[in-house]
């Protein structure tokens, strides 16, 4: 059995999300594994940097996958693309080492939200931003999103909490706005369901003035979910980088 | 009466083009003046700079309408974009000298056809542009298209020919490449029905060694379209430009 990394983007507009439900559901985990099963005429199962959620994009997502076949990897991306469907992109695929595993071995994510902050029409990239018109705090929002960074129990940022640790490392938080186009990147060693877009929606309501920079603080020390703010849609939300 | 200027922008991929086929139907015009007739009470008749295709795309689309009413322009501005469907954006709407159209008082105007040129994924723009992967010869795309520049005669560069005049005047056309992507912008005081399509469709096969540069010189002189290149599909395809 030969082990293969698959570099992906993907428009998540139309998917529930990576991750598979059944066998032949509208996710990106299934349509993918289907596509190489049929290719490889065998059963395969990918693993995924992670999941995303219903209607996240990926600028970049990274998985592995083990087959036993006699194609080149070459050959295996050509085909794919071939039959890939316009809103999964395959950028890459090489073997890898036999331990590799797309999701175990991740040292490190970025994500990116992009918001269109203006009541101008935005029709070009409706699909991938939230449209946000109010006027907005940069500097607030920075000054909150400082109050993140470390490691933290971000159980306050996150939905569906399971027992396991909810501690993880935020590594940076950046929020620009160039023109109408506002871009918050978040980096860290691994982010909770839903968590980015929960930051996202705590330092919205702080750049319109619906909270205090010190409120973020206080809703991460609180570990409650009530405390923080809401959850931004999916459509702004990428993906945005995978490193090993 | 009151006459006025109404800017737009449209993403045309679900629409049947610009121009009303019947009174529901799906083209911007019929969608555009539902919502105006709905908003003022009373019927009203939109003329544009021009029709855009089914599939093809306005960065800039200028209309005109006469309507009689108290409310300001502002406030239908604000109304239109409340309810204006999110791939039609309004970008400006003010009153207009009583003898202003939008098409009759057209002086000039700019479409860009957008092109993918390459084997790699593009799925986050790939409903604005046409997905081209083979190499193309830049140069020699520059060099057949200099020879239409000029009044002349585009019957050979028009499908559905009437008997009007076929005569414009095409003022500029450059071709860059940024990256992947190349695009085509034409100028000129007016365009045939499909003529910046079938321009970009034969430059296509210039670029990709399939005629010769000074076969698009002859098929000009020809006025027959069968001399003249591939009708390049309508995604790649915005009227960028409007001036008056």
């Amino acid at each position: 059995m030969q082990n293969y990394k698959l570099t992906l983007c993907y428009d998540g507009s139309r998917y529930k999300g990576w991750q598979r439900q059944g066998n032949t559901d509208n996710t990106i985990q299934a349509k993918m594994e289907m596509l190489l099963s049929r290719l490889l005429e065998q059963e395969v199962e990918i693993a995924a940097s992670g999941r995303t959620d219903a209607g996240v994009h990926a600028r970049m997502q990274v998985c592995s996958f083990r087959a036993n076949t006699d194609m080149s990897a070459d050959v295996m991306l050509i085909k794919l693309r071939k039959h890939a469907p316009d809103d999964i992109g395959i950028i890459a695929l090489e073997p890898a080492a036999p331990r590799f595993h797309a999701r175990l071995n991740c040292i490190r994510k970025s994500y990116v939200y992009k918001i269109w902050n203006s009541a101008e029409p935005n029709v070009f990239e409706r699909k991938f931003m939230y449209n946000y018109p109010e006027k907005l705090d940069i500097s607030a929002m920075n000054l909150a999103a400082e109050q993140l960074l470390g490691e933290h129990d971000f159980s306050a940022f996150c939905t569906k909490r399971t027992k396991k640790s909810a501690v993880r490392r935020l590594e940076s938080i950046s929020i620009e706005k160039e023109g109408d186009i506002i871009t918050i990147m978040l980096t860290g060693n691994g982010f909770l369901y839903n968590m980015v877009r929960i930051i996202v929606g705590t330092l919205l309501e702080v750049g319109s003035c619906q909270r205090s920079v010190d409120s973020v603080g206080e809703a991460l020390r609180s570990l409650d979910r009530q405390c923080a703010g809401f959850t931004a849609p999916p459509q702004g939300l990428f993906l945005w980088n995978v490193e090993y």
